[in-house]
């Protein structure tokens, strides 16, 4: 796509695939908010006192019709919001239509080069020459990654006079993004000094996006604070365990229509995502494997009946792969060699590095053939065999199907409120250092209870005696 | 569509909706062969003899990915196939698509009117003035049907010299039906005779058309021999159970997105279907409430830990409704109004008056919203309150999904290529007479066994010794 | 035990291990019987008319806490009771002992040798000089057989003066028979007759009696009614799947205390009684290997994940073996030596032939250590590795724990009430004949409705309109 | 029983209930050696070396067959040990024969009065004139309890003159503890004050203990290291949750043979113990609903398709009541009352105050019936209608069962010995203060991973490539 930023009749900015899809995604969203009870409470509970009214937000997390729906949470509390997806092919095209015709600046469409993506988050950034958003809301942290290389370069340039250069790295990714900051140096050498001074902070939904935080923090280089909504209960213990549940099958069935039972499904990595995917795989009618390197998970998998074993043991028996690990280089080209034909590959893991997509591209003579977008068979040249990849390797059930369902996702996104909320509310506490934060276990508490009463559930009241 | 017949540049007629996605049906079609060995190894085994050669069959059965792998099988034994679909949301285009271009006629393309599925059924019929086909594939008994119909018309015209009167019938289906047969005994008088005369029998597939098979015996009225698919065990306790296991989810996903855990499922009736469907819900961890006319059912629903109640017991506290009973009226109107708010409605049973759609269409005042094509949402004028409808109450997997996988398809199937190239093979034989036939065991047995291999599953002999 | 005939205060014959335990009976008689609904109901029902009354009942059925309900059921609709164990480990001694001082003629303790079991199922038969029984409630068809072979014995003597001659047989149970036969004949050369003249008629539990039964239809021998009470619905599909699935876990934690969890489970066999097993061993945590010689039942398995294998393949692998095929010669020492150390190996079907105890027994040096009654390590020479086998090689749900628990033994047990007074009603009616006859659906039906209002179920009613 | 010690042949002391059960308790020792694969490693890798040469090790921990390989493993060691049980109810007396005639110096039995229990305590801790043990290993903490109570009452004796006074307590316990105390007094006024110098630390195994643990670690009151074995990973999410799935099902069988299928049943509580519990009902085939009073365990409870309602709502209608709060007063007697006839109410939560039992025996004119040891029918003299109360309100597994497997218990021992193990090594180094520590998590994985082998699991390996 031409990337040129269009405008509503309100003047609004965008750039989305198709607006003619607002409609459609309009239906979708309003379908949405009935799942979505803890948003819709943060609405009654504190729209009518408007607490962001001033507030600029830019999100950076997958722009699906869930996130919609926290968006216009964000500007129903008062916020102005501008947002990009944090995932090349996870962007639901009608909702973000729906959200540039109706409530924010979105730039993000599903399926964007990699220089796309960058643009769309730099867009994202852009508040205009009054500087940066006020609070981000980051998945996998790349917005924050942004001005945390902007300011570096910053101050290199003022101090050396030295632009960054894109060929001094090899990660392809990384080579946009300085030439991104290079155009935006010699447009405004303090361009990510205004956004880093004016922002009050980000909440990041997601381990890799925690993890880079608190690599940040230990090493001094974190310039604002971040509250990190991963590690909240409501979060991990639900969204990867009950939403995986949910989307591995459904990324399986809209993708190859296979039937599962009797498969042998292999699930690399044991924890909460993966023990959502085996418990899906084995309920319908899989036998699963597992593969781990952490005894204590690995016991846990043998407690529920399914084996432990090495992929080398059963690579060439299963019929499905999944990988959940969160390492690198789980599924190799030459394990994919070795696999039936027609067996299916594929990653649920935030990570796009599991699965050796890089050797399979590149294994001489393989040849690729499109079932349709996001289904790949590879045909090896020496057996004639094929595997099939989702996604290309990247996650399945964002690529394939439509992602987690709006109801488990109404937990983190009510728990992003929140942390938006206190960030906001305490901009000018000093209650907030550049340090990373987990929201305390009352709020964690206040989200799963706002989601019983949709369905049903009756709580016990605890007394005070002891 | 303009209801005209196409013809390939090698001169076999078809009419689908868009020739241009061939490419893509064969490439899920050369997907499906591999999860269908039962009927690769009857392409195997029987191809080489072209056991019918010469031999015309007419198709009338979900024009579906798996029903193309069907039709390649029979070709591929020496059949010439013409071919319709046997409900108006069930055809999958690309199929249709792949089959019209390299092997067969076909008539048929998802979103029929009620007057072009009865042309299409008329077309896969009508092979020209030789007469009609010499075996027919029957799913619901719709071509059986037809040519009764034209058989007791053609008869009463005879004697009388009356033609069927179309406005005789409330039945806006019939209406049509009678309408066709009009038409033909303009042209031939003896058309449907001439049909009959030539046909060696029909292998029906669901129960629906067994059960008019077996009124027809049981009256004298039936013309030709038929083979009962439906009541293999391969068939019925397979498709059945785990076919709805794996597509009832996949339908309710790909419809609304929906979460199934925490919520309360409905499931009207307990037998095959139902206990699938009832599986599915509570492995995904819904809540699963049956109701039941059946005490044995019933009392098997409460081993496995379902609540067993009435529809109105429940019918304001449930988040989905699925009905598979096989019989009527089974949610009404007057239940619909007492729903939650966007309460999911659906049928995966094969008639589609279990859904009362007509008291719907016609509640005064009533909304429909349509989501997307087969996700309809009806809003009730006093409440404001809408329940979400799948594929306009009939079969929901097919019509909101690609139906059931291939490999449980694979098992009726086989029994299908086995019905009739038993019939063929017996045609002079005087082995089946005018009367409804079931395969034997050690059929049943060698379609069970021919899809053990796949799987890996390995089979203990019993020795002679008593 | 000496073989001598007591009674009670009221002059009733009885021989039980511990009189002293009647009032720990009763106590669990009256827990069972509110578990029972089915048979209180009848009592409820049909108590009030006496329909029983002047009929005398011979029962060789396990004489647990259940069938005592049964019997005292048969006895509060009038009946006179004689009752005897089908299993020489079966009899729960303070349900023998509060029938025996309460309601009925027992004859039965747990861990009877052969020749006392002969014994009691001959004391049971025996209603003094006025000959037999007016009805029998049978399980595995001895008393039937014995009356057969009584009877047969009896032609040959009156036309020969020919006795039976016990060393004309290997078969030690049957050189037992023939004993009892011979010392009859000498007392009484129309004892069998006697009974067979007055004999209304049988009620049959299982399926090893009902196949002998079906034998004797078609060879013409059978001597009087039969109804088969196995193939009800409510029982076969009951019993056998949910009592199994209760029973199994019940009797290898009783007996060994062993952890399912993590273990590797064959079940050998997947028919009701399989498929019980194997859910329990699934869903207890255990991974469950199947072995089966049926395409049919082998596709089942696979299809809820379970490996389909031959015992060969993993009998050094798995720690847990259970038969349930109704064959022989299942498991053979050969394969128990090679099982790992303490491999626990039992059977839940009738027979007691699947394992091989006499190969084991023989086996030359193996050592058999008794860890407690009904659970023996048997520890082979060379290996010095042990293996665990349950009740010898007997049915180890009635060996090990008590059996089905007293609502699912409610089904079938309701079954035999209504077989009973079936039997009896129609005794002059000529309706049945000397073959063999299955209740029809509607009474198969009542006997699940019976049930359902104690689990609180609501079944929902079937309206006329068509 | 008389409280005299009674001496082995070679002078050990013991109280046990029969030691003629020392043979069976072997046996059964050695089954359960085969299965508990931790301890016996670790008795590969630690005995030649002797590490506890020298060291007196004292027990309070559930006098079970699984306690007895433990102690085994100790002596194997090195050690010298007395033990006793840590409840009422739990001693296997076949396990404390085998050990007190084989191994160590053993006080307890079934069935203790509380002045039993608190003997075999006082037993257990009293190594002669040299004062106590060098090490604890405890359970709950009473061991631990009355060390320091001792050590209080001794230094006001010290100060004042004043001995402790029962009657100053309205605790019926405690007035036995301050009795014990009382006359250790009076026989060496420094009896605990030496065995508080000797001891080089307690390792504790249960939630309950720990909390008074870390209690006395606030207030300063701690005497000796401890090190908290409840919260490894190892322990408490496997014994709590494979555990009690496991022993929950075991013990209501053993105690009522009532069938859980077809039931409704009521799990308070939906921690690791609940969570285990849940699972085991609803796989059962049981309808399963949680109380709870925290919303993010309540979500968890949705998620998997269970009901969660107060007591209130649900307490007329279910079948079975399952306390696992470790909270006190769950079921009251008031709750009772309103049940169904023959409800069965139980508890596996440690402490034995959640279930009224007080309200019950002084409800006026109820009346109890001991159908079996640990099984009592409390009838209620308005309705007639009675309830099945489990091991007088306390664990039920142990009581009614025999708590839980050797394998799972093999994780907690195999901790267990590893931090006795760490106390002893480091006597001298000062490493461990008077706090409460938790094992490393490399000990943890040790741990899992020394049970990996016994079930068949084979471990990936991670790279060291980042």
């Amino acid at each position: 796509m031409a990337l040129i930023v269009e405008k509503t009749s309100s003047g609004r900015e965008y750039k989305v695939k198709d607006m003619s899809q607002a409609d459609f995604g309009r239906l979708e969203l309003e379908l949405a908010e009935v799942e979505m009870p803890g948003l819709m409470a943060c609405r009654t509970e504190f729209g009518p006192a408007q607490p962001f009214k001033g507030a600029r937000i830019t999100g950076s997390l997958h722009m699906t019709i869930q996130t919609a729906v926290l968006i216009e949470t964000l500007t129903a509390l008062g916020a102005e919001v501008r947002w990009c997806s944090c995932n090349i092919f996870s962007t639901q095209d009608h909702a973000a239509a729906a959200i540039a015709r109706d409530s924010a600046a979105v730039f993000a469409w599903k399926g964007e080069t990699l220089q796309e993506y960058w643009w769309c988050t730099e867009r994202a950034l852009d508040w205009g020459p009054g500087g940066g958003p006020d609070l981000i809301v980051d998945d996998g942290g790349d917005a924050t990654l942004l001005i945390h290389e902007g300011v570096k370069a910053e101050e290199i340039f003022e101090k050396t006079g030295q632009v960054p250069d894109p060929t001094s790295t090899d990660n392809p990714e990384f080579q946009i993004v300085l030439s991104i900051i290079k155009e935006g140096l010699q447009v405004d050498p303090k361009k990510y000094h205004k956004m880093k001074e004016r922002l009050v902070g980000v909440s990041e939904e997601t381990t890799t996006g925690v993890k880079r935080l608190y690599q940040m923090q230990e090493s001094g280089a974190l310039l604002f604070p971040a509250i990190n909504v991963n590690d909240s209960v409501t979060k991990s213990k639900f969204d990867n365990l009950y939403g995986c549940r949910h989307s591995l099958p459904d990324g399986l069935m809209r993708a190859t229509d296979v039937m599962i039972a009797g498969k042998v499904a292999v699930i690399c990595g044991y924890g909460d995502v993966g023990k959502g995917c085996a418990a899906a795989m084995k309920t319908a009618g899989a036998r699963v494997i597992v593969t781990e390197i952490d005894p204590i998970c690995a016991l846990q998998a043998m407690m529920e009946g399914l084996q432990v074993l090495t992929l080398e043991d059963v690579v060439s028996e299963a019929d499905i792969f999944v990988t959940t690990t969160g390492n690198k280089d789980i599924i190799m080209v030459d394990h994919m060699r070795k696999m039936k034909n027609n067996a299916i590959v594929c990653n649920i893991g935030h990570f796009d590095n599991e699965i050796d997509m890089q050797g399979l591209e590149t294994f001489p003579g393989v040849k690729r053939i499109t079932i349709k977008p996001q289904t790949d068979r590879w045909v090896f040249p020496d057996t004639k065999s094929g595997i099939i990849v989702l996604a290309e390797g990247r996650l399945m059930n964002l690529g394939c199907a439509t992602g987690h369902p709006s109801f488990v996702m109404s937990y983190p996104f009510t728990n992003q409120v929140i942390a938006q909320l206190e960030l906001w509310n305490e901009k000018s506490s000093g209650k907030y250092e550049k340090k990373v934060y987990v929201l305390p276990k009352h709020l964690d508490e206040k989200v799963a209870a706002l989601h019983l009463g949709k369905l049903g559930a009756k709580l016990t009241k605890l007394t005070k005696d002891i």
